[in-house]
């Protein structure tokens, strides 16, 4: 069986079929690229060795839709890969397994497709995780939007730890491992195509995506002994919606110091270009950590040590507050409310 | 923070941007209908018990995008779990935890989202494996369909056993849980409004889906112990598909008896109807089983003494082919060759 190679080819209806089409596009796309005895087995799903004595099971799903599916610094597919793979690790769990859904709109060029899966491959041998177990449904033209790719992570975890959003204690340091709003800031120009409206402007061409897997950064913090009590990687939302669900969830109030927080000059111009807050956009590389102030020093400097975590900062610490609130204290002394997001200023950033 | 209740609320891209309006989607619909320690955590995954000693750790992924999303006997909801749980339970594992993703589309009835979360909530309590982790998002109105759910599920699978689409032996007997086809000609009855074509015919009214979670009757099966080597469950391209995709993955051939498969009156009269197989509808509550020709009377036995397999049946065995070919001697007492499905008579069936 073969899938057509032609540089035109496109998705049908039939490879979701789960007929001779769907043979065809499985073994001449996913198992050809995310090769490894599980899926190679071709059962409805994949039966992997067991777990070390005591370990907890971790889970964590994602899917991801993010428009668009090309973006400097990644794809979708490697997206779809970190994404997932951060869920995991932020539980503290070293991931091990990945599982890949696909829902393609028919009519996407078969060769995108292609090169979405060399991404996600790539990023899955990387980490180490493979993809085991997949499916694939193809819907019509006009219903869904090129490709959408829910991954699920499956992790082993010591049973010793407990790390969790509500895990906060007050006078714990907040760490964030690098500089924020960079995946955002990526999708926003890929987007409006401000390379363009900003000719002139060199900024907007140097924000690149920050999207990495980042289980070898908690790994090394782990290995170093740090304390960890909150681990979260603020995606959607930013740092502010993810210090909010920190807070609320652990029922204490947060307080940052802005000219401690780590923003890149090209994001920075951005930023103020568009009017933007770069607490609200999206990041896919970086963790924020939570730990005693004790061992904020030591964590500070296993981070700065590793390539993931270079520019990382201690940017605040919790405090008594049982409203749960995050306020930031502002380059000019100022106080301000970081508050929920609200509505939605950039759709389908992940 | 709280959900809106109105009757025609619906689904905004805010609800998909990590803020506010996604907390009160996840409090106010997800978490109350989910109802487990591990959602109610609020944590990016759910950290879980670990397996028994010696248990191999199952992962299965199905994304639903079933056209309608309602249908008599079911909707996407509660079809969402059941198909992911039959696809852990046909590699002989018991199925423990789920994971649940949703690509919501902007506009769609918060009411209807609801209905298909409790459809989810009751089939996955029935079938003692929760919903404990999950992810939300929306995309722009024409850029989805209502609402696609991804459902991964974990099980646990007893080291001794080998079961998989490669393990059919030459002289092990086939066997069906019951009638097929009912899934695809309700989903075919549903889409066309056939109810209104086929006015003064009643056989189209009768027809209901079959989705169901199979695992109890996996283990009665096992309780029986009836040796079992492949099952499978005859999902989209039904059992055309399925028998060929076991033929190919085991290098052997299958030799059905069309009077042997049991189809229902309703179904059989639709096909003749429609001009359909009912050999290429899919099911969504039926099992596949090879099994030794010794263990088979036992096997039907149990089987038909299960609600999900009263009308279990033996309907034809494995035989050397190498070429992997499925032949039907037909009512006539003729041959014909059941071939993969091409094309695809019914898009989005699951």
């Amino acid at each position: 069986m073969s899938l057509s190679r032609a540089a035109d080819a496109r998705v049908e209806l039939a490879h979701g079929a789960g007929g001779r089409a769907s043979a065809e596009l499985i073994s001449g796309l996913f198992a050809r690229h995310f090769a490894n005895e599980w899926l190679l087995r071709g059962d409805d799903g994949a039966a992997l060795p067991g777990l070390a004595p005591g370990d907890r099971l971790v889970l964590a799903t994602d899917s991801h839709v993010v428009s668009p599916l090309f973006f400097p610094g990644g794809d979708i597919g490697c997206l779809a890969v970190h994404g997932t793979l951060n869920d995991v690790a932020m539980m503290g769990a070293r991931p091990l397994w990945l599982a890949a859904a696909f829902i393609l709109e028919e009519g996407f060029l078969l060769a995108d497709l292609e090169r979405i899966v060399i991404s996600m491959a790539r990023a899955a041998q990387e980490s180490g995780a493979p993809i085991v177990t997949g499916d694939t449904k193809v819907v019509e033209r006009g219903k869904g939007d090129g490709v959408f790719i829910t991954t699920t992570g499956a992790g082993a975890l010591a049973a010793e730890k407990n790390i969790g959003g509500a895990a906060a204690r007050v006078g714990d340091v907040l760490l964030v491992s690098g500089t924020i709003g960079d995946h955002g800031m990526t999708i926003l120009n890929a987007r409006q195509g401000l390379d363009t409206l900003s000719a002139g402007m060199d900024f907007a061409s140097a924000v690149v995506s920050d999207t990495a897997a980042l289980w070898p950064l908690v790994e090394a913090l782990g290995a170093a002994n740090v304390e960890i009590h909150v681990l979260r990687d603020p995606t959607r939302g930013g740092l502010g919606a993810t210090l909010n669900e920190i807070a609320a969830q652990s029922r204490a109030g947060l307080r940052l110091e802005e000219r401690d927080i780590p923003v890149s000059p090209a994001v920075a111009a951005s930023c103020e270009f568009l009017g933007l807050d770069p607490l609200y956009l999206a990041n896919e590389g970086k963790l924020l950590l939570l730990c005693p102030e004790a061992d904020a020093p030591r964590a500070l400097e296993v981070m700065r040590g590793h390539p993931l975590g270079r520019n990382a900062a201690a940017i605040g610490r919790v405090v008594e507050d049982a409203r749960g609130f995050v306020e930031m204290r502002t380059r000019t002394g100022g106080r301000r409310l970081i508050d929920w997001l609200a509505g939605d200023p950039l759709p389908r950033i992940c």
